[in-house]
């Protein structure tokens, strides 16, 4: 039984996760507006989560956080290039040029029942993959105009079938999706020069 | 008292109106699970519609079916190359090149209150130049990943208030925003060449 893999993430009205230059700080900004005590599901979410996979990208940015947030979850930052890590990161951090489906099958035999799958350009190779599973977007009411998207090329449509949608106070909406599996053809995305193999 | 500029359309999770070629059978496919009776809000949103402004690409959309749907309600087709208009259209349907503001202006001084913005380019031009009021975006679950974007650039970020979500038994989920006007810089977007002037 392979993984499943998890998306959780955030993103403006017209799709975008990050600035151009990778800035979240229009994210940081709009989550001074959340009720104090509400983390949007994410530590509900976070609870069965076996392992991570980012990308190079994601990797830095939570890199300027405090403290490493993971704890000993193993995380593998996906890179062509490779990636140094800094030596005060715990050793559950690694770095992967696997392709994602090998990546996925790896950790499923260390035992992995739920990857939490971060970044626009990793999610967007596991979703072309075919190996995504469930995506849960909070959509922030902003358009930034251009950005880094969420989403990106696809070799054939993806349907959904929509699980649930919160709506909360300070105008974030939360909706969940299941991607319907085996109704498209997948192929192995090439991160690096966001072409299809 | 300028008349207020709303939104009313569909969008794939991705964020696209339309396929590259502007085929919109995805959606009329998506359409098919829609539960019976059910129109998803747009008859009680077209109740108070006093004028139509759409770009030349809905426009030919609209076209497409069976008979003109919008009776004696004025309609402006915005296009800086000219259309020409079939004849059997009724005297309701016009061109104009004007600026979207100049539009709006024009449609108000003729008694306008409430005007449905309609088309990609056209919703976008109207958005930077800080003329709509709401938007309602319906999420289709499909990914297309590519196709005509809902939204384009912006001269700055444009920061909107959510007032209400509705998700159908179906799928759907319906997002309404109010635009937090005044709140950024307002250009004028020209449609043909997609530059801000």
């Amino acid at each position: 039984m392979v993984a499943k893999c998890s998306v959780f993430i955030a993103t403006s009205l017209d799709g975008f996760i990050a600035r151009s230059d990778g800035s979240i700080a229009w994210l940081n900004e709009a989550n001074k507006s959340i009720t104090p005590g509400e983390d949007c599901g994410y530590s509900k979410f976070m609870a069965d989560v076996d392992a991570l996979v980012m990308g190079r990208n994601t990797f830095e940015q939570v890199l300027t956080f405090d403290s490493w947030p993971y704890g000993s979850t193993p995380v593998a930052v996906v890179s062509q290039r490779g990636v140094s890590l800094p030596s005060n990161l715990p050793p559950s951090v690694s770095v992967s040029n696997e392709t994602p489906s090998a990546l996925v099958a790896r950790l499923t035999e260390h035992g992995a029942k739920k990857i939490y799958v971060d970044g626009g350009l990793t999610i967007q190779s596991f979703l072309a993959a075919g190996l995504i599973d469930d995506i849960t977007i909070t959509v922030i009411p902003v358009l930034l105009g251009s950005g880094r998207p969420l989403f990106g090329p696809l070799l054939a449509d993806v349907r959904l079938t929509h699980e649930s949608t919160t709506a909360f106070d300070f105008g974030f909406v939360q909706n969940r999706y299941r991607i319907i599996r085996d109704a498209y053809p997948r192929g192995e995305f090439n991160v690096a020069t966001s072409t299809f193999l």
